[in-house]
């Protein structure tokens, strides 16, 4: 959690853990999907030591993730709501979810399941899919050099891509 | 990171994060769908201290993400291969990227773009579907107690139906 100078890693994955790669953040934006927006419900719920609710909070705060709003208007009092970014994480939830559902309750079965309230039906398992629809596992992926690619992040992925090309010709 | 009765959650994203939710846990595993299998590869890549490498490595070997198998049959020295269990964990990696790519990278654009090999284009965005493969925020869905679901849990779901039937109702 504590890479110095962690934008020189130029990804994304490390960009978003910086903000959300933390245990109790996951957590309260579990809570805020579920419903809950006062600091008093966040704490109830999880459990969690105040000081550190606090500054959980204000990061995603600061981070545009969640929103402070006042009670009522005019209100000193303020409740916590999921901005568009924050509500964009719930694919994040949403596969680790399934994730934990399939490899860590195997004696028990999910503890919640997620269905469409308008079928009834449960959603489906969160998968990589191409253009046209089919599933994709890791061998059917290639990383290119996006818009925002450095050259050591260039560098890098000519290198994965040589190393797997010698791989395969085994 | 360290609450210490984590199972008392009974909930599977608390669960993964027990074992994938740490900064350097998700950028290893990055690293091995990179292609990367030996200590020095991680360290190199990452910049990480030999110490905390030697931990997480071991976590995940622990955990059944990654195994051990020898560089060659009888040898001393191993490599880390990620286990089907391990694999199954693309798509977090991927939902991650991808939320982290737009939002948090709005000024350069994406430094790494996924592509189906087969076809040269880019995946699509990972998204909740329902069965039909209708996208799915989080409105449209409700959330139901599992096979794995405790007494408190179920509670805990009941509550969260009741204040979000009152919201509605508003």
């Amino acid at each position: 959690m504590t890479r110095n100078n962690i934008s020189s890693l130029n990804c994304s994955i490390a960009n978003a853990l910086n903000l959300i790669g933390e245990w109790w953040t996951i957590l309260i934006l579990r809570e805020a999907f579920f419903g809950s927006c006062r600091f008093e419900e966040f704490q109830q719920h999880l459990g969690i030591a105040r000081n550190i609710l606090t500054a959980r909070l204000s990061k995603l705060c600061d981070s545009g993730i969640l929103v402070r709003v006042p009670v009522k208007e005019g209100a000193k009092r303020h409740e916590y709501k999921l901005t568009a970014m924050g509500r964009d994480l719930l694919p994040v939830l949403i596969v680790l979810t399934q994730w934990g559902d399939r490899w860590l309750q195997e004696a028990d079965g999910a503890p919640v399941i997620f269905i469409d309230r308008s079928t009834g039906k449960e959603i489906v398992d969160i998968r990589i899919l191409s253009e046209g629809g089919r599933e994709l596992k890791a061998r059917d992926l290639a990383l290119l050099p996006g818009p925002g690619a450095t050259d050591e992040t260039r560098e890098r992925l000519r290198l994965i891509l040589e190393a797997r090309e010698s791989r395969e010709k085994k």
